[in-house]
């Protein structure tokens, strides 16, 4: 984590009035770890675009489990990505449906390419991929 | 705008550097702004979602002007809402397509009906609300 | 699912042939599964726009499990919520960093608010929700 | 626009009747033209993401016209992009507040590029881009 540095943010009484109001809604213990919380997800999106940075991504997909190519395919996929792919975890929605989330960490253009892959999957009804990072910095 | 507050923040310096490195490439002044920058958008994120409070929303829509119809329906709609539209651009992009950009102010709720109503209407090709805020705060 | 019903579609050239490109590009195995999946995407949307409707998230975590209290907040939490919160993965992600993906059902803003209050907890370094469905329709 | 293409598409019953329910809540006039809206926007997305594809933005600014730096600033890349930078829109939202609505054009990489300079420029309180296409296709 490196060693603490403490700095001065100059800000109009209104704007810190709201933000501190933001601060209690959204249960931040304080500003410092408030802004802290903005600053990561700011450089998060700068990450993914820069395409080769080291990320970690997660990938919900929702699919009717009778499709069994679908089933078959996907676990393929996790094989062939075995060395991104690190987990993933699996929810019966109801006698048909089925949620999986998986975590996939590597380089951001080569995570963009496997959820692609996984979402575009026939039989898959609904995926989103969330760009995340590894907590490192 | 109020009175100037200042206080401080704490952060590891290995996320200072990282967001330093950002405020370069993104061209913000100095710390103090980017991080207002920061607040303003996270604030607003709220007020619309609330629904109820005075914000400003801009739409933009791709459209072709041959489409007699779907001219008088913007116009129409646009005078409708004249308390909420207060402004638009036009912009001839080619022979046959159009992009028209209005500003829209009012309540969340109010903005968002007006934004779906102008998205859907027969011939727009594509559009998008902007959620933006008043400046005020 | 109900029985398969078949309707037409008119598209000019140009944007079928560019459909007909993503499509592949994507992944997907025809145009009827292109665009079935493009309609649950705009169909959930709505659902999550609504509020009251029975939905599915994932709450994607990024934290420092070094920091117990926030390690107890977050089992606690998982605790109060255990009629929504089905299932959790968690995933080492280095010496320090963690990553857990909770996967939770119920009503819209009841899920928006459980995720706003793990993803503001002392200690989450990012957070994000995934707005998803139940795959029933 | 070329030639009229009409094809089949196949889902089962009840995700049409509930994409029949958005059609009329979005106002579409019917099934061919809300799916076309669909196509349409999922090709914007990829042409941004490939960066050399010639493309429209819209960028909305709010800033305070009192900062004549900026006004300056704003002024100055205006010129610099005159080949990009197509038209602007500006509103005076109160005696302080300004919001600035701009057309640019050219490859997605510099409209983004653009963007960034626009809303990172010192004064800005907040800034959007939308991304959109010439309606070409």
């Amino acid at each position: 984590m490196g060693e603490i540095h403490r700095f001065g943010i100059a800000t109009d009484s209104k704007l810190l009035e709201n933000f501190d109001r933001l601060i209690e809604q959204k249960g931040y213990s304080n500003r410092s770890e408030a802004l802290r919380y903005l600053i990561r997800a700011s450089l998060i999106d700068v990450k993914w675009e820069d395409g080769e940075e080291d990320v970690v991504g997660t990938v919900t997909l929702v699919y009717n489990h009778h499709d069994r190519d679908l089933s078959d395919k996907l676990a393929d996929h996790q094989h062939v990505y075995h060395n991104q792919i690190i987990s993933a975890l699996h929810v019966h929605l109801d006698a048909h449906n089925c949620l999986e989330v998986l975590v996939i960490r590597g380089r951001a253009w080569e995570i963009k390419k496997i959820a692609d892959e996984l979402i575009g999957a026939k039989g898959v009804t609904h995926g989103k991929l969330v760009k995340t990072a590894t907590g490192k910095d």
